[in-house]
């Protein structure tokens, strides 16, 4: 796939995956969720990617849905009439299913942990899709909303999953009711962002973080992250025993040598794996 | 149903409901619990209601449950012998079923986004009550306890699923440990209440809030309230993206039209629809 | 049993817990695994101990697995090839299951709160074993790290399910990806522990907590505990609602009856329900 609305760039071992509509604001249309799903799911499967960093090109991060465009901006299909019987697990259903929440899935499924470095300003989609990015840097120009409730409609992709477990409920439901756009200090005060800072030290602070992800194991670390993601919804710790025993129980044997003995001998380590090809055979543990 | 022991006033789309027993500081009795429950469930399906601002008459919240009445003060049936088979959704059990708990199960299953504003004392069953509220809002002269474990008995309301929600789990559990009461500070720097204000300016506070979301669209608001506090609880988002689809696929042929077109045309919006009658055939999807 | 690498201490229904391997930095073995797992399930049933405090002997916390030793440090058995179906809730695999969420589910499992004083190094091991007791405190000298990424191993002990609820899901992740070690004001930021001390006023500020908890209904305590674990991860407050109801049925009816009086009589209660005999027939719920 060649795209159009977003650019792909690999550098060692990580990716930096820039929405490229500068123009407009890296406003979100149907085709860039088809590409953000497109390379999430490659980067998944790329080896030459151990870590994806998500910003904007120009001024903004998204400035949300384009509501600017012509004819039905969500793609959505008005002679359908959509029940709960038709919506079912990892189906989607053209000119239904919300498209924002197809690029959180995809979010949500990937192999590669996702630093969000967020340039500027972040609304609608552009900010749903933030809380579904595993850790989020944002520079001092960042303004963030989560306004769709000011036209009338209600927050999409996944965001009532992912929102509450980072800045909790009350946060999650004051900013999804009053529509309200705030700025890098909150952003920081309520936890939904780790760090702030000045614009042109974004990108080398995600890059930083970034590298010290990507000199890991990349099989104990999609193994991480999927055992983070999902066992911390689990009803009761017993589940997470379950798939720790097995996770620990196998990485020991492969990159985990080599982690004791490079402890041991005091130099760094030399991993190998691949999340490609050399995940254990339990993985997913959950289909 | 007249009510006795609470006052239900509505002013321009805001129900100000008052505990109103203040020379009793508003403790907490069977009573009570029966007109909260029709309180909240006749605002539910109350169209000229977009928000309530729950508060107390007088100097206190709340002083929990009045044990200086006469006899059995939680209303339990003592002759009865209830084991867990006998506990089922939605079936309330008298003289068994925890009075606190029907309160807060009709917060939970409410069309309109709750908002305490904290005057003064909140204890015990005062206290649970707050944490199945969306947004709180303290005074200074707040003072907040949930002292169930200094007269021997275990926290009730569902406060074990909506505490930790809101505050996280150890600090949930030292709170219900020690029963301790904290001031509003504490409350603030925890994460209990968004805002501390002075005493003469606690109900403007809340009040400006509420207007922040009583301008928005009835329909959008409630589905985006039931979806938020449901499916954070999810196992997985791919629950959550299920329903946002219909969500979306029906607001935006609904007040979103009247919303992008607002938005368009730069002009405040003029929602129309109402969570009484114009609720999509989805709704409730959970049932 | 006589415990080698622990020791177990009980003063005024205050159970000191220490891990004793002090010229070891209190580094994990099977055994320690072992003897925690049996300190736990003891001190669960012994009416002498109302609440469990946490410390390590020496310098240290517990430097985590210790990979010093000969053979297999993690005692695990590699000609084994387990697959998920062979993980079983309340199984354990020997040479498969993880120890530490061996030593985590007990702590779960068991009827009395768990602080812990870090006192300090923690790490691997050291830092997830944390995660699982209900509230932390910490020495200035503290210094805690998931370190499990830098030796190419996934973490284990089920904190995948215990550590996002301390302190949310990003802060979880960026641990965990990193196997960065922080200090005891970073782990206050973030919610990790709840206060930080001078190395000399740790075991103090943790004892005048654990009093302000052993002086409380045994029985009402327990019910407490687990009624916030495991309900807080219900899918509904209704789930909640179901046991609240027969908690404070019961309660109110054993050591609430001696609540109640004391607080109109004004003087401090004497409880006398004990968690090993006298749990309500309804406990445990969730069998």
């Amino acid at each position: 796939m060649q795209y159009k609305t977003i650019d792909y760039q690999v550098n060692e071992l990580i990716l930096t995956l820039s929405l490229n509509r500068p123009e407009q604001m890296n406003s979100f249309t149907v085709e860039m969720a088809t590409e953000l799903v497109h390379a999430f799911n490659r980067a998944s499967d790329d080896d030459e990617v151990s870590v994806i960093v998500v910003t904007g090109k120009g001024r903004a991060f998204c400035a949300g849905m384009d509501l600017t465009r012509e004819g039905n901006v969500f793609g959505l299909d008005e002679t359908k009439n959509p029940s709960v019987a038709d919506m079912h697990d990892n189906k989607t259903i053209p000119g239904v299913s919300d498209t924002g929440g197809t690029v959180n899935l995809s979010i949500y499924d990937c192999k590669k942990p996702v630093i969000a470095a967020i340039n500027g300003v972040a609304v609608g989609v552009g900010a749903t899709m933030l809380a579904a990015m595993d850790i989020r840097l944002a520079s001092e120009k960042a303004k963030i909303g989560f306004v769709f409730e000011k036209i009338g409609i209600t927050p999409e992709a996944c965001s009532s999953w992912f929102l509450p477990r980072v800045v909790g409920i009350s946060q999650a439901l004051e900013w999804v009711y009053t529509g309200e756009i705030f700025d890098a200090s909150i952003a920081k005060e309520s936890g939904f962002v780790r760090s702030v800072h000045a614009p042109e030290d974004l990108m080398e602070a995600a890059y930083t973080l970034a590298r010290n992800i990507s000199n890991k194991s990349q099989v104990g670390i999609t193994l991480a992250r999927q055992m983070m993601l999902r066992l911390s919804a689990a009803d009761t710790p017993r589940e997470a025993h379950n798939v720790d025993s097995l996770a620990i129980f196998y990485t020991s044997q492969q990159d985990g040598k080599e982690g004791v003995k490079s402890f041991l001998e005091k130099r760094a380590p030399n991993f190998k794996s691949k999340s490609s090809t050399d995940m254990p055979s339990f993985y997913p543990w959950w289909k």
